[in-house]
């Protein structure tokens, strides 16, 4: 199962893909999709339509996994991030891929088994588990790793369940 | 000049066409892309994205705008709604439409000439204002067409500005 980690932002969007096999995993690709201030939120939008999609034709995930939005922010942020959101998730639905959400909680529990747990610790785990020979940088691109990782294990043991059913 | 006025949203997005030219307007087009509840958001995305390409193929609008979002409801109808409104802002880029966005209450200043007035108010004004044979429904439609009235008087008087500078 190939796996295409999200998180979501207007500024930078962090992705990772991990293929998901046997319990183990194997690191596909990981970065950013940054977008400068001075160009307006519609030509930003786009930016990350066009470069998401080259992402998901270079590496053809089955599965998309993003964060959900976690309002701690500010308002006008949380706005933007969301209006990202929407291109990410119309982006995944067009290329045909299957879409899950987590919680920032979620992928802190599966990635270091403490829903509270400090960024640093997700991102020392995230490249641990990954093999990865430096923590990704900036930070979102380790999350987005992180959600990957998250969703294989949530999606691996709904597999297993299914493939153990009596 | 023809205006897309558009009133975002994930269940109901309003849409009307104007064309707007000597001081005068034309109404050409209204209604609304309504996606199901029991579709999922990434799927009632794709189908506000499909609609709208659908429209601005149609009505070849050169400006389109949009809603601002306000935040006096609740969260999470906020995030889907902010969802919505970038995927919308995604199609007007990609069809090269030139944007703009005005707040709840420039729309109620432009329509009615006072930012408090009442929505009943608006739907009426705008409905006389384009000689429309009874109020536009749901509301989100009469709100879309209120949008595109109040960028017309925007962009018109920026225009007329231009054309009167000494």
């Amino acid at each position: 199962m190939i796996i295409l980690g999200i998180d979501p932002g207007i500024a930078i969007v962090g992705w990772g893909v991990i293929e998901y096999k046997g319990n183990r995993f194997r690191t596909l690709g990981y970065g950013s999709i940054q977008t400068p201030k001075t160009r307006t939120t519609s030509e930003r939008l786009a930016d990350i339509y066009d470069a998401l999609s080259e992402i998901i034709d270079r590496y053809r995930p089955e599965q998309i996994a993003v964060e959900e939005l976690f309002w701690n922010t500010n308002v006008t942020t949380g706005i933007r991030v969301a209006e990202a959101r929407g291109v990410i998730l119309l982006c995944a639905q067009q290329k045909g891929l299957v879409m899950q959400e987590y919680t920032p909680m979620q992928v802190k529990q599966a990635v270091v088994g403490y829903g509270k747990a400090e960024k640093k610790q997700v991102i020392a785990m995230v490249t641990m588990m990954l093999g990865l020979p430096k923590p990704p940088k900036p930070d979102d691109t380790a999350d987005a790793l992180a959600i990957a990782v998250c969703h294989a294990h949530s999606a691996g043991s709904a597999l297993a369940q299914y493939y153990n059913k009596p």
